[in-house]
Order: C-alpha cells, then sequence, then structure tokens
C-alpha cells in the first residue's frame, strides 16, 4: 500500500556521502519507495560553497542557508552529513524542534552530546539514528542494539579507523616506518593532510564511546575514554610483535569489568595473535569483534568510511526513520538504565610487551624480576639477547619481557620502576597485548 | 517509564533452544525489562515430554496442549522453538488468530510457508520474526532487512551450516575422508544421529531461500534453491584444492543475474580461495558474506548453531516484538516487491575445477580441449600428470582442467560430452569454484 504524498528529506552537507546519499535517493528512487510505503522527496540541500558544481543534484535545491532549511517545518527528516560540533548540534536540535526525525553519520557530535540530543528526539517523539557514525557501512549499532537486545554483552573489540589500520597493514606488510606509510596513505588518500584526528586516536575514542554506551547500556563520555595515539609504534615493535606470531593493530576496546559492576572504553595500539580475527583485517577495512553471554563471539567486518559506504548506512536509517514516520512510531531511543560507572584505565586487566635496553652482566634479570614481582606483575616470558652497539664501550643486551594479566595501574607502576634501575639504560618500547 | 503489567510470552518447545530462552528470560529478567518497557512474563511452556526435568522453569508452566496455549487469549508473544512444519505452521497460525504475535526459529517452515505466515501476521497487524531461522546468533536477517534497506544487495554467500563446515574443515586440516571425518562431528555432538538434513545441504538450502528472499526483495521457494549435498566431497578433492591455494566450503549462494532482471539461489560444495574471508571460517562456526551496491562487501561472522546462541538471537526478536507491541506498531514484514524470478541453475554463471582420468596419448589433450571450445567454454588452466596405476595395463594420467567462468549449462554439458570420449576413461572429480 503505497502513500502517495512523499516523505521530504532536508539533506545537511554534501560532500563525499552527501552527494552519494542525493545520488542514490535519484538512481533508487522507486526501490526507497517500495522499502518505506511512500517516496522520497529531496527537499533541500544545505551546503557551504554553492558554487562547487553537484553532479545530479537539482541546482534549484542548493541553499546557503541550512537553519532556514530545518525550520521550514513541512521536513519530515533531516539528513546531516555536516560532521564537527558546530553548527551540527545546532541544527539538529532545530530540525527536532521543528519536527524532524534526524539520521547523522557525526561520532564527534554523538559522542560528545549525545544523551542530550535523544532527549531533544524524545521529547518530540521523533528519532535520532546514526548507524553511520561508527565503522562506516557495516551494520553495527543496530546489531548492538536490536539483534543483541536479550544478550548481555562483554565486551566489544573492533578496528573502527580506517586510516591506522591502512598504516599499520602496510608496516606490518613491508616493513616501512611509520611516517614512509603514513606518506603513503597520505598519497593514497587514505589518510587527511592533517591525520591528528585518525593518528591520535580521537576518531576511535569517539567510536568508543559510542559503542561502549550502546552495549552496556550506560552513559560513556568522550572524556571517560582513555585515548593513545599510534605514532610512536615502530618497525621495531613489529619485530617483536612478529617474534610472538602477533600482528599490531590500533584497537577500541569496550569491557565490563569482571564482577559487571563497571565498564572501561580505551584506544591504543596492541599486539593480537595472528591467529585472531582482527588480525587479518587488511588495508583500509574495519572489523568489530562483540563478546556476549549467549550469542558468543561475533564478528562484523566492513569497508569502514568512504562516501557510498557510509551512504548505504544513512540510507538505511533513513528507510527506518520514514516507516517509523509513516507508522506514527519511534525506534529504540537512548538505553543508559544500567547507569555503570566508568573504570580509570589504572583498573583495565591486559597484558604488556616490554623491551628493555640492559646492561649485560649477571644479576640484571634478578632485578628486574624483583621489580616485577615487587609490583604484583607475573612474568610470562623473559628473552635475553646480548648485543655489542657499533661506538658503544658497554656491553649491552636487551630484555623482552611478557607478562600475564594484571591491572594497568600495576604494569604502569613496574615499567616507571624499572626506567630507575642503573642497569636498565632505557625502556625501548612497551605495548599491551590482547585477544587472548 | 516503566509499564507494570507485563507482557505475556507463550514458548513451544523447551530443547535446547527453548530452555536457554526460558533460564535467560529469568535470570536477565530485569535487563529485558528495562530495554522493552514492561517485565515479560513467562505464561506457559508447551512440550511434547512433560516428564522431563528442565531445570529453572516452573513446573507448573509445562503444559503438553499447545494449541490451549496460544488459543488463551492474553497471550501477547508466542515463541516457537519446536521445528518441523507440523505442529508449529497450524500453531503459529492459531497465535496469530488470538492476537499474539510470533518469533520463530523455524527455517524449514519459514522457507516454505513465509509468505503464508507474513500475511497472517499482516491481517492481524502483528509481527513474525525469525532472526534465529538463519545463521543462529549472528545478526543476519535485520542488517539485510534494515540496515540495508537503503542500498542494493547484490550477491550473498554464506557457510550457514555448522555441521558440514566442522566435517570440511576436519577433512582440510587433518587429511580425513568423509566418512572419518562425519564420525568425528557425530562423536563430538556436532552432527545428528542422521545427518541427512546437513550433509545434503537441505537445512543450508532452507537458509539460502530465506536469505535470498529478503535480499532481493523477492519471493524465493525452497525448491527454486539447487541444492547439492556434499558426502561425495573427497581427501582428493582437497589435496586438488589445495594445489590451487583453495579450500572447500559448503556454500549458499544468492545472486542477482547482471542484468538485475532474476535471481539465483543455490547451495553446493565449492573451492574458494585460501584468501577469501569465508575460507578461514573454522569448526561449526558460520559466515555470510554480502555484497551491496553502496556498502560493498560486509562479513558476518558468528555461531551458527547452539542452544545459547540461537537464544540470543530469538531473544532480540522478543525484545523487538515486545516493544512494537507497547507502542502499537508492527515491524517491517515481507518485502516481495522486486518480484524476481528465479532462475534455474543452467543460467548461474560459475567455474569449474575438473579432474578427468585419460590415456596418456597423444592427441587426448587436443580432444579434451576441443570439447570444452564446442561448449563455449573457455580453459583457465590445465595440467597433466602421468601415472602408472599397479595392475593397470595402459598407461594413464589425469588431466585437471580449470575452467573460466560460463553457464552451468554448458559447463554441465561439457563434462556430459567428455564423458562419450574414448580416451576419458572417467571424470573423477569436478567440482565449482568461487569466490574470485
Amino acid at each position: 500500500m503505497m502513500r502517495t504524498r512523499p516523505l521530504k528529506v532536508a539533506l545537511l552537507g554534501c560532500g563525499n556521502v552527501g552527494s552519494e546519499v542525493a545520488r542514490i535517493m535519484t538512481t533508487h528512487a522507486d526501490d526507497l519507495a517500495a522499502r518505506i510505503g511512500a517516496p522520497l522527496e529531496l527537499a533541500g540541500v544545505a551546503v557551504r560553497r554553492p558554487s562547487r558544481v553537484r553532479e545530479g543534484v537539482d541546482p534549484a535545491l542548493i541553499t546557503t542557508d541550512a537553519t532556514a532549511l530545518v525550520k521550514r517545518g513541512d521536513i519530515d527528516v533531516v539528513v546531516e552529513v555536516i560532521g564537527g560540533i558546530e553548527p551540527a548540534r545546532t541544527l539538529i536540535a532545530t530540525a527536532f524542534e521543528h519536527g524532524a526525525s534526524v539520521v547523522s553519520a557525526n561520532k564527534a557530535l554523538i559522542a560528545q552530546d549525545g544523551p542530550a540530543l535523544h532527549a531533544a528526539a524524545g521529547r518530540q517523539g521523533r528519532d535520532l539514528y546514526y548507524e553511520a557514525a561508527v565503522a562506516g557501512a557495516i551494520p553495527l549499532l543496530r546489531p548492538l542494539r536490536e539483534s543483541l537486545a536479550g544478550d548481555h554483552v562483554n565486551r566489544v573489540v573492533g578496528i573502527v579507523n580506517g586510516t591506522t589500520n591502512f598504516i599499520l597493514d602496510k608496516m606490518d606488510t613491508t616493513g616501512a616506518g611509520y611516517q614512509e606509510a603514513l606518506d603513503e596513505a597520505t598519497a593514497l588518500g587514505y589518510a587527511e593532510a592533517d591525520p591528528t584526528a585518525d593518528v591520535e586516536g580521537f576518531d576511535a575514542a569517539a567510536k568508543a564511546a559510542i559503542l561502549a554506551g550502546i552495549a552496556f547500556h550506560t552513559r560513556v563520555r568522550l572524556d571517560d575514554v582513555y585515548r593513545e595515539g599510534m605514532t610512536e609504534v615502530t618497525a621495531a615493535d613489529f619485530a617483536s610483535a612478529r617474534e610472538m606470531a602477533c600482528t599490531i593493530k590500533l584497537l577500541a576496546i569496550c569491557e565490563r569489568a569482571a564482577d559487571g559492576g563497571s565498564v572501561t572504553a580505551r584506544v591504543h595500539p596492541a599486539m593480537i595473535p595472528r591467529s585472531h580475527p582482527l588480525a587479518s583485517v587488511r588495508e583500509a577495512y574495519n572489523a568489530v569483534f562483540v563478546e556476549s553471554e549467549a550469542a558468543g563471539q561475533l564478528m562484523f567486518y566492513g569497508p569502514g568510511a568512504g562516501g557510498a559506504p557510509t551512504a548505504s548506512a544513512v540510507l538505511g536509517d533513513l528507510v527506518a526513520v520514514c516507516r517509523n514516520r509513516l507508522g506514527e512510531a519511534t525506534g529504540p531511543g537512548e538505553s543508559a538504565y544500567s547507569m555503570l560507572p566508568v573504570s580509570p584505565m589504572g583498573d583495565v586487566v591486559t597484558r604488556y610487551h616490554i623491551s628493555l635496553d640492559v646492561a649485560d652482566k649477571p644479576g640484571v634479570l634478578a632485578q628486574v624480576a624483583t621489580v616485577f614481582a615487587e609490583h604484583g606483575v607475573s612474568i610470562d616470558t623473559v628473552r635475553q639477547q646480548s648485543r655489542q652497539d657499533e661506538g658503544d664501550r658497554a656491553c649491552q643486551a636487551s630484555l623482552v619481557v611478557v607478562t600475564h594479566r594484571a591491572s594497568d595501574a600495576a604494569l604502569t607502576g613496574t615499567v616507571e620502576a624499572l626506567r630507575t634501575l642503573d642497569t636498565v639504560r632505557g625502556v625501548a618500547s612497551m605495548m599491551r597485548v590482547e585477544g587472548e
């Protein structure tokens, strides 16, 4: 049964993602209408630079006045693909006030202001959907929010940033250093001119906050997410990883504590075994591993960015929101009833791989082992290797220690204490080991 | 805002899956109530053998009269985990007539009678959900139906039967033959005493029909699915696969024809490259690969069977259906507006790996190549190997041909014609090659 009055869609932003959304709305108009039960009408497209040619978008729809567009009053759904905090936040709030539902791809905004925006949507009986904000085209938020609504999620571990995965994959497969791999990523368009948001983990941290909130039905603010970038990962780290049959990935890890009373969320580079499903995620692909009580281990894999893949997620949300409007219903809103506290990084239980430059003389290993013992950190393996550096008068050795599981605070304390030992010339590297 | 009147759930079947559903409804009652917005009440459990002890299920709820249970009139949701066509079909129809929504895990029934059951649900304004019917715990139908609702799916390729994947994985990793691997699967509980439904591909075919219907918004009947079991896969086939850097999987493949005007659905063993994401799916795990126009390549991975994983999918549906009831809404029903014809297997375009026993004399390859050419099948590679079988007077050779893509009809015709050649002693094996 097809309704003939179209549902009106306002598009905010017409870059890579927005232009794909507009294109698919035109080329697949019949399919979308059949799936929704009413045709869609692109009612307006707000852009910053109206002079830029946008193939396939009727020039009469282009406006620079986004505020006027969302205030028109006849808009059923606002699709926000501008990104950033402002003006996106104000525009979305205004859209709700004027009766529209909202589909957004804005991870930074949702991570920062999700609760307030959900509340605004709820007050008006409207929907706020944002599948595209995390892991691009991969259906992830809807499965977590709906498919696993009867399950108890204990852990979400994901590669949620394609730029950094591309760089780390290059370093792994070619032996390149960080800068060389970054240069290649930039040349190929996988990294932006200023790659800070990606390589310092800000992008992944926003996604971790969103994932943890949905997975654990609790509020996780961006500030709650421990964040460590991957700019200091070296070719030597990859060599160490290889010796352990591991590779290195930048992971977003959201965990429920063993006692169930708190959660943690963190982003950092980590060694994972090559046999782990996430280890084989190549190039700029994303993948997210979910562990839940009843379902066990699930993995979701696909392209995490790009115009068309992100548009796929946006349009899936658009269809859902439009169906809801026609049925005068709303989809699931924010679910934060668990109200679990978010523990600091020090409480996280993990393993460390530590590489030390030490003096090559008797008793060093005993000294080092004592420091670990004093901090309650149990050693899994230790490997000692003599070497005579050029131009170095003293004999040196390297000592590679892999620990058993311990609190991050204990591990950090151990490393700090090791640095104070006379026989320890330096801590060459330390990296967490995950996925076992 | 919590409603205090509970939503009443009738459970039909209390085996592996049903008992887990009942258990989780009790142990996670508070979580489920918070996520739904109202508490759940297990109103009755219909079983065949009431004497069997069911831990954690109140004996007062047990009944053998499933019909009376679904006719009570106060049941909000019926959860059907009996399996098989009857009495499940009649019970579900009766449930709709009496105002209940239905969550089912019954692949055979949905594949056979999905359209009629959807219509019955629609007449009453009720929901029919069945995420658990395909690939167990893996969120798959909801992502296909909702997350990809704005996209255009071109192909779904999946390992959707855990028993056969376990057997094939064993054959691959240990070199075992089919019977030996089946015996191990049976001993470990991965295969049933009568494994026919699994090893002959009936189970996977039902899932393929459901997947194709949802992916292509069209009706695909069980009879439309080409089906070939995996009982004739040999250790020699695995050896051949290995030489091509392939492994062998039982695949369910649903494809849209290149011109978009028809679809196909099929289940058969196939060689796939070891580099393909599906190649690394081990033991009894399931995984489904989805290719769509905008999203590109997605993969969903997880446990495809088992009591708790299947219960996870059932409970996710239960939460969704209950939310719909509270909101006086219904979820998306059947979407078959595309009404695409389903083409026969002969129209499928694929590749073949053919192993021939031939006479070792000049001119054989020319003869064989001519047969391929006459059927319009182009050869990719050919490998010839002389051998002197014990006790065999004539010199023999084996000829392994891998074709380029051609219609299955042309490939089948080629093999039939090869069998008639004097110089071809036999067709040792033929297998489709997928995933490139």
